[in-house]
């Protein structure tokens, strides 16, 4: 009988960084939030939630015991210099792609997607961007402000080229948002077979990274979330649309936006760790 | 800079009276209510919720932007004495129609919409009343009380003929409500492409008024409400059957029984205010 | 005018025990839950929930007036013995049996459903075990523990053979378990008519008891239950399913697993008590 | 080993009602609140609540296995129809007295105090009401209604006479029910041990009923209630007041006005539940 | 009978600007929180829990009937600017400072003092700040930035003089914090009734601005704040406290950090509300 | 700027193993909890909670940089097992005083007491327990069980000596266990100095090893516990009750029996935090 003790990590993810494929991180931060901040709180509580998965997947007929993954706890932030966050969070992204390693991430607010992209840049000069969402996060300024989680994916595609941003699931925005995304045609339909084909053909065998927030499931599957919006997927067509990115190269993830204190706190943690579970099993698994 | 003070309204609703098109008013009464009151509550809630609404719908494409809102605040009850009320709510109704108006009606209880229909009868003699609801409220008392959120529907026929109610949504009542629905054939589906076409053509052109009690929508989409009935419709069927009575001439509307503080009170809040505003664009942006 | 006292009982079940065909008896036991106990406040939880239906289904247009229904209150159980509580189960569950009564049992956490089983042997040797839930329930042992609400399935098909449980609904569970599950072939599909109609055969004319996990409902429509697993049931789908059964002889049923204080408990409990409602009009009014 | 059933009640107050002294029952009405009702459910409440409870208090070293107590359930009541409710309270009480029983009733609002109140002025025409509550409930009309949780004391003395009323914790109320309580001498303080000794003084050997509306205490200690009032009687402060009244003869008491479902609804329901033991102590068990 | 139509306000503080001496208003920012924000929603909360408010304090014996009170509503805030809105704050209290008003200001957060002060420094040179709550606030940077909720009173002082700031209630502070406070000599207890007379002496007759973050309460009175600190005052010696202040000259107030959707919320809410009640009968309504 | 990733602990408790005197670790078992589960989410829930806190305490005017604390994580637990899950702990306590280490325990439930304390039988065979608790945790048997959290200190007794414990705030219990307890005399007042005095005399100079369940709190104060019992120690008393202890030579401590997850739990887990803080400070510090 070993006596061991361990700090929280998402189930057993305990394989050293120096062999592990997969380096999972927390970024807690929400320092751009403007109606309902506590993201900052999401990396524990997925964890904490994962307590209670099981590692097998009856959907995929596949176990997390097949990959390799370390769990290296949170990036340590220094709290509200927001330029400084972002070029933290970037330096680390850029040490983990010098090592080979696939990021995993949980945020935190949807702005850190930004600094990891720029990180990306170098290693994965073609990186398709898979951007699924409720909000089109497409607006050029924020209340004055250039870097907010609104405006993440206008300032990503500054960095990747318009033509490199897929978005699925978005259902609200302005005016001028959806004018800009159907101009640069970014936006895809997940209704049918035919729309998901389309989305297959986009991104074979591409490097692409995918970055989700966890509002584009209905308010009903995940109330715990800062800017609910209803009339959004099923936990079911979430699954089903992630495994069309399986035909891509994943080389990178994010999942943002989780308030895990709001009520009822268990089943958004939950809903949230299982779709982090299913897409390791979907993207790092081999066939 | 200029410096304003607001009271609570509907998103940015501040078109003058004498401008609108549009008025709305809360009736915060829940005076009869026998399960779970509260309602009373809502009128503040919903306008609180819309402020984290964009005025655009992706949906319909269309922005708040184009109608003429007032929001005139809450009528004024005294409380505890239910026949002064409805009295009240019949003059105020009243007063808006001379002024010709198209009255925005936040309760509140069902039995608010008896008065409004009441005072509807002489300027619009051939109203159809739409009804969504979970609920027939055809009882023809209930407890022994003849005014009450449970008979209102019963007393409106009263005043407008059992030919020019329609019901949908309808999942609750008892034997003898559905008994009598069933003889005045008020009662309609909303499954297919087929049942939304028999409706359409029933309030093609007409002049209708729509009454919608949010416990139509399942209680995973919306759990503030009073009495809960498992099996209800999605936001988007809520919406695709609200889009039908487009075709119809929506001369005012009614929107009750949302209990803002039951846990979770944000995601039912939220969805209320955007099925307000979805309808307001359905209805009042021309094409 | 008279005057009644009475105990908490489901909606106005109260014929004489004598006089009835059906008995609701609770069993409050949720000694081996090893994540999230409280289900032994659910039998209290549901009669209470029971208050706000009508007696009449719209879906079955039928009315619970057509049965008669002893609720005979909870059994009394001594705390902290699991041995001695499963036996108590089981003497009453034959008691009932010997007066040819059909249970209807709520529990409680599953494990409840080994000595109902058991006391069926006798009295229906060629039982078929109907078994809804999102968990397998098959593991051979649970934590060194062969007495568990996860190896519940496993104890039951020692009892009554492999070929006699049906499972339906199951999201979760270990390889093992599944692998297990296919081995025996006891794992239906529900999508489709075809499904169903190979459920109904199968099930067609025998003696049939059903065991329902409630989990195996989505946590948007019950989000009160101890391991909440995305991706279940609508509630519209499991009453679909449970309409399969009703060809089949059904002698017995229970309803596991409500956590009745899990927030927001409302829907949760509504939920429960509407599902009992219906399977009760389901199996027991004729045809 | 034996097999019992049980429906719920306090603790295990199973005495037959023949053999017991004490006669524990519910009124689950709430039909004039104004606020927030929900009290009709604290009865389950309290009996629910009372299973974490020990038999046994320190504080007066007593056991409640000293006492002889009937938990009848709870009176059946015709929803709606407050004249006839009262009635039908009065009568059940009535014939408890007639048996010579002592009535414990677990409200409900206040105005069941009415009724009850009405049944002892025959065999108690000398009887002392002893009022615990935040609130005068001195109203001679609430809203227009002679009846009422607010009027109920001023509908009581009209029955027992001005100085027969003792109030105790109030902390609200109009000018004009300040004014009324002051000419007829009725508020009596409980902040040191002379207020204490002449409240003692004042009912020594007389008949007293008590009427406990829980909103004595402090919203922190009692968050469930319909109206929250700060600045409260601490939990240990309203046992030493409840102390005093030993020395009276207690013939009778109720417990109203716990909004059981009120977030957090655990420690409310415990509270009420132990103000109910240490009563039955406190007055019941002899010196 | 008349139609009226009334937007939010508190209580029913109707006087016409013109008329009133009292001007009620709410500044919604809280854009400088750092760990939970939401008192952006506190002035509608406050006004909508002060509906079950009675008018009368039996506590001073006074009415609000006495007090001519305008609320004006929520000051127009830009999203997003911190400089922008501390001067519209500014700008605001500024003319009612010249029309010679009393404003009374309902945070937000704590960060609105600053310009209100601001504003109070021309026509109230001599002005001193009694600041009640559970932090010091007396940072001089707090993440890098001099304008925050935690730095507000070092900016105070700036404008007022380090000698005209009053502290009490403080429990929570940095060390250097501390020792800056021990220097400037601005920290007062209020154990005992010497202590209270010391404060009484202090600002006897002075032109006095009361600035209280309700965090000052217990968490167990007030749960519904942003930063809650264990061992705080009750309401009662809250009440006690404030007292003290009237023989000041009260020219202005602000109630401020109410987090209004912190479970219980409405327990805190009516707790602040009546705080606003009982402010203005103490300081407001002549001896 | 230097890239950190960090697990999960309290506060900044960074120093390393080898030279910290203090070692703070979880123990997340709850296993023999009867009543509500879920104290083995507390040792996480309090790290999370200790974000918010100041390093420094006005109280006692010391700050945490002061002592040198290595928080190493939970303990490893192999569910299901509760002998061995006792031994665990007890050869983790062990190597921990073998390496001449303080360890400050998070729990779990109380019975993990049980192994620490016999791990310290060998280094420290003198050692007094002060055990602070709502519950005296003083059956022979519980449901049958030996071991659980309700016989604890019984089993303690009998390896540190029934002369050996000390019990300060009890307030629930069965007549038999008070029985007991004023047999062999271990519990003690904390209500005046004088009491305060007593015990201060019995442990000084000893080796003390402070056993802390939260329930000793008023539900008020702390509400996210298993068994709240109303009338418990405000936070105030509580930290003075610890103060006393100071002249002991605490060796050790643990804190045990939060539920961080019932609502409202942002109260109850910055209580729990703060108490954890205010202890390290008043017996890690020197004078």
């Amino acid at each position: 009988m070993e006596i061991n003790f361990n700090h929280l990590r998402f189930l057993d993810a305990d394989t050293e960084y120096a062999a592990a494929q997969l380096i999972l991180l927390g970024c807690p931060f929400d320092g751009t939030t403007t109606y309902q901040p506590g993201s900052r709180f999401a990396p524990t509580a997925i964890r904490e939630a994962s307590q209670s998965l099981e590692s097998y997947s009856p959907i995929q007929k596949k176990d997390l015991s097949q990959i390799s993954l370390c769990d290296l706890g949170d990036l340590e932030l220094p709290f509200g210099n927001t330029p400084r966050i972002l070029n933290l969070i970037e330096q680390a992204i850029t040490r983990l792609l010098s090592d080979e390693k696939i990021p995993i991430v949980l945020g935190g607010e949807h702005l850190i997607t930004l600094p990891i992209i720029s990180a990306f840049r170098e290693p994965y000069p073609d990186l398709i961007l898979v951007h699924l969402d409720a909000h089109t996060d497409l607006r050029d300024e924020y209340l004055g402000e250039k870097l907010s989680h609104a405006t993440v994916m206008r300032r990503v595609i500054e960095l990747i080229g318009n033509e490199n941003l897929i978005q699925v699931g978005i259902r609200s925005g302005t005016q001028e948002e959806f004018a800009f995304a159907s101009r640069i045609g970014c936006q895809y339909n997940t209704k049918n077979q035919q729309d998901l084909s389309t989305l297959q053909q986009k991104i074979k065998g591409k490097n692409i990274y995918i970055s989700l927030d966890l509002d584009i499931l209905d308010p009903s599957i995940l109330p715990g979330t800062g800017n609910p919006e209803p009339g959004g997927y099923s936990f079911r067509h979430l699954i089903e649309v992630l495994s069309v990115f399986k035909t891509g190269n994943v080389v990178g993830m994010d999942i943002v936006e989780l308030l895990p204190y709001q009520t009822p706190h268990q089943i958004s943690c939950i809903a949230a760790a299982t779709i982090l579970k299913e897409s390791l099993l979907l993207y790092f698994t081999g066939s």
